[in-house]
């Protein structure tokens, strides 16, 4: 019986060569799997036949949005996801969903072995076989980019020799990963750190310097989930869809960093995420009036480190099922609404209101109302700070 | 021998008052010390004289600006020093400095007691109160307003009765703080958390909505360090100036936000704080260049723990210390230019080059001269994730 | 209508002068409720009816050794909670749960105030309060030896002059508080901390330098849960009670330290906790053998904080709360056997043995049998280094 | 000109094959270094006449004993340095000297390449190479047992041919890695983590369960480093010679854990270090006396990631040197003596002095003498459970 490889397609002209490039280098049979996360683009109908056209046996396809935004996306919402305090994990996020499709039709087509289009030194790499090995440690992985020596010349080259209907055009300067999410966007001249990105490399957000009128927006939150804007309850999918719309058009949520990678080295790389960045801000707002201080200061960390679990490829890692009791936990009661005004690249919150708000107006305020006793201050100051004192004593008393 | 005290002294009708007050309260008499740490305002010497006019037996003023910013605004810098991610530390920053030369007054004048201003309620009278404590153990310390009940409304009837030559107008709507590093605003009808703030609050920075020019900026850092603005050699304290004029037409660096203070309950704060907002920014990206990974990782949360230790007083205690140790250690390398483009509010990075950089074009770069092993990864990602696999395969596998 | 207080009563000479003592300086009624949590002595009959000859209007005794070990001394083995890494909580596990029957009981009898024994200097204090203020925020704490003076000398007097039915001999030379989780002990002679303790001082244990046959016992854990001792099913409070016993006999649990006390000060500590120490060791074991590393290495610290806040009386903080979510989680494939020798003062694990092992023979062999792929190694090496070896190329290289 | 390979030479059968296997597989000249770091055993005159009649072309041999107490072992007694709180990294710490002295060697004669014995799934591979590659990045790494498939059987048939100077007796039961800071043993029946250890592995150490009679000792140490025993004055090297035999012979110090290994199994492992569990444990007890609560605090947590950092072969990374900076600032006051008794397995402290203490007696004596003043506790109770009381009140209150 002929042995089967399940091929994360995307239907581009990398992943419809490897259609036939696998199947040459193994003898294998190819079924391609396409899973929609948001990325835009081609109709899945589209799609499934170009893979059939290359030569898969099976082509299976799969529209993911709505449990990418609320299996993956949440989560990360709820944990401030941002890897170096900045990248809101875009991509991260996407592999573990497209993984679990891929186990599934592993399962469902008798096939041992997963192949996917990832280059031998991003992360992405990392995060499908972290991600397989977890779910379905019995299947192998291969990489024909990496494996097989499949170049992008010997690609174009296998596509046209083999006629295959897909375009073979000279490659886009630009290398792009996208979903509903965010989209990430490498390309050559952005190689060189001192050069700025230029307009042109942008698809989800305008430009932050065009003059135009500020949008005013609220997003209400139940337990840390985003269920409605403007009083019009949504779904996670909607919520992020409907800001990046609205904090695009506003030019919200780029951003051009120097990455930490994996693999060990530092790459540059520019991402816009208008939904993702709107709503992080606004949960990490509610957060401030919802969460007690010191769970407030220790989650930083949990987030800080479930960011570079889920960055790393961790998604399905004991330490991160952990950390998500924790955030969970801590998400109790994120509930109420805040206001932004989106604008110029920025959003910004201009209000915040909860029935679990611990903003306590007569303890915080200065004017009549005050309840605050401030009598207990001298003692709690003294203790607090008796520990240092001692040991000032010791070391810096003049 | 008449006991004396030293008291914290501003020149504005609180702590005017407080210089008779104290007198009455105690039987001493007050040493008034005014220390710039770029609050602007009146001249130090107007300062002075009114202190002696108000019934003060001695009145030292300090131009502590190019200090507070060498070793106080610098370390903030270095450690990225965010509360809560978002607040640079205004206030927090400025205390300790104030209390060194508080301290060095009441050694230079005999006297046993140090006062100062502060309520019962926030964060500064613990900043105060842990400083005189740590520097000086022996000296006891009072805060007229807490603990002698001297509220507002007593002190204008107490200056006007005296005859004190200080404007006993009606309140300022704002309560406000600032130093060279920033400004710190509350007020009354912003302890409603749902009201956003006005215009009419801020000094240091212009309305970002408000179309203007972009300007673009070049720092450089050395060691952490920030020595030149676009090729000028700069103090650290004309550095902040420069930023904060700068930046500040730009409408960059305004916070607004519901705070943990140490005292245990929510505040709504709102800052301006240009030129610090700019610093951080472009010291943070440096340090995405040139330093390494696990250093970079970890220094996150040695950063959030050095911030909550600044913003709860104890600038002074042993854990602040080593963590100086460590966040120096961290900066040996942090050297070379950030360029960033200043406008609508944003200090957007957009170019950063560096002698000291981690960032290796060639194992980086997809094209022509990529010196990455690909080989490697494969290696790399099975024992890199195998922990997790074999807890996986209890756990998960399907 | 008279007021009430609920006082925490133990049956000894100072919580019975309480009753009076509260009663004069309040005016108020005092119900004595007493918390039976395995500290032994006197049988709760004796001790309720003490109460009320000294004058309660109510007394209540609780039985809540089951509940103490379930709900309190179980989250402590799972969190391996010891502070400093070697208190394992004893003193500061049991407040919270009397703190539950102490607000129960001021529900019941309609009390507005919570009284209890301890002094101002050390940590119960905080824990009884702090659980007070979280359980029933409305009810008021008094402590009648800090608020209202009542040194030992005049609480002496107090019996005496009353003619109380408890006896009034001249103190103890140890202060000591128990539980079924452990013993503390406090001495004059142990405050110079270059003293050792004598054997005099200890209860619970057997001198470990004593000749003696060693005792071997398994344990079984489900998730994290001790459930049998050599096989006979046991409850955790039997748990606890047999290896109090059995470890006691071999002289295994005593700490003596130098502890930092929440108030601020240093303090010498002297404990006996065999059961809770035996517990722990075979917990942390069985953790090693079935916890994924990058689980186990995050665990390390969360335990430590989980063991601060409950030692700093934060039991029903939101933290703590959210830590336990981490905790169980973490708990979830803690399951099998750990078999020990208790003797001369250690519990030595001598083997290991559970359905849920991540010890995975065939990849740790040398031997025949041995699966894991060597050839792997090299990739991991180099890129696991990779970050580290750029940065040496820069910093380090000769 | 021929290529020379460093081989790092321990003057057993494994390491003595290699020369010439290498020489075979390479073409290389071999250069043999073999470092004392005190595993004891042969001369390290027999060891270098060993290596040249087994086809070196060069011997070094170095005495390295000093070196590696002073500068490896002293950093890990500072930072308190137990991997998994237990394995005080006894080959971690050794790794790195010899690496040090392997590319010294490779400098000295003209070597382009470093050759060690370990295998493929171990941790000291990753600490060579990652050493190497830090100190040397262009000096290439080789493993014979790992790269050139050079099995034990083989290594014996090829010393048989060859009639290389060496036994080629059956191979011991035991795995053994040595040197002055400890020993490791492997072996095939411990491989079953069931079973317990037998005293046959054992050489370190004597039996703890033997009777006979204690072992009073008094450390000293000045900023950390242990400078005397019992008033003597002593090198690091000598003070952890004198607690190998000292300790060693009361059985303390033995370890038996199942591990994580750094390349992703757990494993079994037996260690005994008398010496330094001894000096360890009188380092962390002057800590507890002599650094101010929340330093300690944090410390551990240094502690554990520093250990991490070192078990992971790291020595040399940014991270690792950025820690040292803090602990070696955390033990600028740990300065005194701690009395312990070595018997029975165990070290116990006994005693504490320190003119550095930050213990006070008259802060936490009950007795006359006390200078706490209560009064301010409940100041400091009220005021340090505030945030979480707020919450209390919204989530617990009944």
């Amino acid at each position: 019986m002929t042995q089967r490889v399940v091929l994360a397609y995307s239907g581009g002209l990398d992943t419809s060569v490897c259609i036939g490039w696998i199947a040459e280098a193994t003898g294998a049979e190819v079924v391609a799997v396409a899973v929609d996360v948001g990325q835009g683009g081609e109709s899945l109908d589209v799609i499934r036949k170009r893979a059939l056209a290359c030569g898969a046996v099976e082509a299976e396809v799969v529209d993911a949005k709505d449990e990418f935004a609320q299996e993956y996306c949440l989560p990360a919402i709820k944990a401030n996801g941002l890897y170096m305090d900045r990248y809101p994990l875009v991509s991260s996020l996407s592999r573990p969903v497209i993984v679990k499709h891929l186990v599934a039709a592993a399962r469902k087509h008798g096939a041992d072995t997963v192949a996917h289009g990832c280059t031998g030194k991003g992360n992405d790499q990392v995060r499908f076989e972290a991600g397989i090995a977890s779910l379905a440690p019995d299947l192998k992985c291969i990489a024909p980019v990496r494996d097989y020596a499949m170049t992008r010349d010997k690609a174009i080259a296998f596509a046209e020799a083999k006629g295959l209907p897909i375009a073979t055009t000279k490659k886009s300067p630009y290398s792009i990963d996208a979903n509903v999410f965010g989209r990430a966007i490498e390309t050559g001249f952005l190689e060189d750190i001192w050069n700025g990105p230029i307009e042109d490399i942008y698809e989800y957000t305008q430009n932050p310097a065009t003059p135009r009128d500020a949008d005013e927006v609220v997003v209400t939150f139940e337990r840390g989930v985003p269920v409605a804007i403007d009083g019009r309850s949504v779904s996670v999918l909607q919520a992020v869809q409907e800001l990046n719309e609205r904090a695009g058009a506003q030019g919200v949520g780029r951003i051009d960093m120097v990455e930490d990678r994996l693999v060990g080295i530092k790459s540059r790389e520019v991402y816009e995420a208008p939904g993702a960045m709107a709503l992080i801000t606004a949960h990490q707002e509610l957060e401030s009036v919802t969460v007690e201080r010191e769970l407030a200061r220790y989650k930083r960390q949990v987030e800080q480190r479930w960011s570079e679990l889920v960055y790393d490829g961790q998604w399905f890692s004991p330490l991160k099922r952990a950390l998500d009791g924790f955030v969970n936990e801590a998400n109790e009661h994120v509930s109420g609404d805040i206001r932004m005004t989106l604008h110029g690249g920025r959003a910004v919150v201009t209000g915040r209101r909860s029935g679990e708000s611990l903003y306590d107006f007569s303890l915080a305020t200065y004017d009549t109302g005050d309840t605050f006793d401030q009598s207990l201050a001298k003692g709690f100051i003294d203790i607090f700070g008796l520990s240092s004192k001692i040991a000032a004593r010791r070391d810096l008393a003049q």
